[in-house]
């Protein structure tokens, strides 16, 4: 393992000291431990809590900040935060406006999410939680009970943020991210693992020639593994699953082209030359397109598309003001 | 070689289209060849043209728009573009006010920029450039007599842009941009390769306990080769080189951190963990610090740290607002 860092047990804590040294304005750490807030919040709104593992920077940490997240509790690498440390967030943020928590469907996650939000409710904090789990590669997985949350959770931090921030009740917030999770889907493939810095060594092994067709976030496994193909084959293999889905005939939609970590912006463009033309054979119409590193996994070589189909109301959240560390839209 | 691409010959074009398909807003490719400009441009300023080879992406094509740059000649992987192209791009953008083109200091670029100048000025075009050479690592390299323009140029282009917007004249947005220059400086280090497409294998072979210090952004060769070791060991030679190339004791600085490509996020962080510590312990002031793939050398695993000396005309100029492809400044 050969990685920029000091020793492996202070990977986790030199980094959240080093992301809050670099966005002051953005995050603030608690003391209780890493809970990361927002030091200037807007108190006229509904509050959004997320969380997980750490090794997907800048998802989502970098995603706190106006019009997205107040709050995030980053695990150890790929492990859940505890409850006390969630709960430690929620109280700190609560405005009575009420906190939804924003939880990817990892079964870790969701168990110690709902935790927290009993703990905080016996508080009398008004608390409910939305699972996200936009990953059309697997039903279950080794991870989860039902789909995973992968990628597509930037758009739907997204479209909740600006709808908490325009200050919409905790209804209307929790009702605009079940509708962008009823309306995203997401599936990956990788090439070359990724190493926790606690495992030393890298999750999976794969050969020079072979890929892995729906890959997590985590590197467990996908849907299967295949010989090495051009892209534009990849993205149809994709595609087809994403398509197949939900109906996308004649919808517009955000396009989200998610680099793993290694995959280099070079080949998310690529991946989106073709990427655009089927979408266009098959009447579906591009609204916005986002390329980039927004749910890494270390350095994994891979990607995932993700599709969010729009209305007029998405659209408007879409593009709607925000100021985060990692996201910054006019 | 596994990446995500078609035939090793249409890597570029596929990139450059599935940019343009990706952001139609910010860039429009001319139909005489690989050049991409604003398709709306504020005409009531000093144009920005830069170029360079590709596989560096964002850098630079993901800065043309609002507060950056106006058009972007991108060349071959690891290749200038040609003179004919810059040519093309000067015409195009020409309003009068003058062109301005931003120059990174590799002999082939210089070569063919200062070509592409000469042909526009005897059209008449107002046309200048400047050089940006912000790396100490070396004084001269393989690629270049003097020092090498690398992942610096981000800054001196946001500054430019941001003078340019202003709509200062074309004297000034000049004096802007060599001033960013005098005042920034670079230095970086990787541990793995990039492999160019068209090459087929790795740039240069590396041992697993192995790092190579004041690399450049093509995998040439840096300063010296080392044992691995502890990241913050790594910044304090990074910094030593940069903190006494110029004074920098007493002053605010923007803090630039780099990845190469294949360093995530997470490494970035815990290099500005300790980075932001030395600096405050040397009478250093941090005033904004950006931590991302800002000048890739595609899929290398690496970073590079860079400083810029502010006053108060540059902290201006830095925060001012941009909206580019891959980068937005409110």
């Amino acid at each position: 393992m050969k990685k920029f860092i000091n020793a492996v047990a202070d990977v986790e804590n030199e980094m959240i000291q080093g992301m809050v040294k670099a966005y002051p304005q953005y995050i603030k750490k608690l003391d209780c431990g890493n809970v990361l807030v927002r030091p200037q919040r807007n108190e006229n709104k509904v509050m959004l809590l997320s969380g997980g593992g750490s090794g997907h920077e800048p998802g989502h940490a970098g995603y706190i900040g106006e019009g997205m997240l107040d709050a995030y509790v980053p695990g150890a690498v790929f492990t859940s935060p505890t409850p006390d440390m969630i709960y430690e967030g929620i109280k700190v943020i609560d405005n009575g406006k009420g906190v939804l928590l924003m939880v990817m469907n990892y079964t870790g996650d969701v168990m110690n999410f709902e935790m927290a939000a009993e703990m905080a409710a016996e508080d009398g904090i008004k608390v409910d939680h939305v699972i996200i789990n936009d990953d059309v590669a697997v039903k279950d997985s080794t991870w989860t009970t039902g789909r995973r949350g992968v990628a597509g959770t930037f758009l739907v931090n997204k479209i909740t943020g600006a709808k908490a921030e325009s200050g919409a009740s905790f209804e209307e917030v929790k009702a605009a991210a079940e509708k962008a999770i009823a309306n995203v889907r997401t599936m990956g493939a990788a090439i070359s693992p990724c190493t926790a810095p606690a495992a030393g060594r890298p999750g999976f092994e794969i050969g020079d020639d072979e890929i892995e067709i729906g890959i997590g976030v985590h590197g467990e496994p996908g849907t299967y593994r295949d010989k090495m193909m051009p892209a534009d084959k990849i993205v149809d293999i994709l595609l087809e699953r994403i398509l197949s889905d939900i109906d996308f005939n004649g919808r517009e939609v955000a396009v989200l082209i998610n680099s793993s970590g290694a995959t280099p912006l070079m080949e998310l463009y690529i991946i989106n030359n073709h990427l655009a033309d089927v979408l266009a054979s098959k009447n579906i119409k591009i609204y916005k397109t986002f390329c980039g590193g927004f749910m890494t996994s270390m350095e994994m070589a891979g990607f995932s598309i993700s599709l969010l189909r729009l209305d007029d109301e998405l659209k408007e959240l879409l593009d709607a003001r925000a100021s985060t560390p990692a996201f910054t839209c006019l």
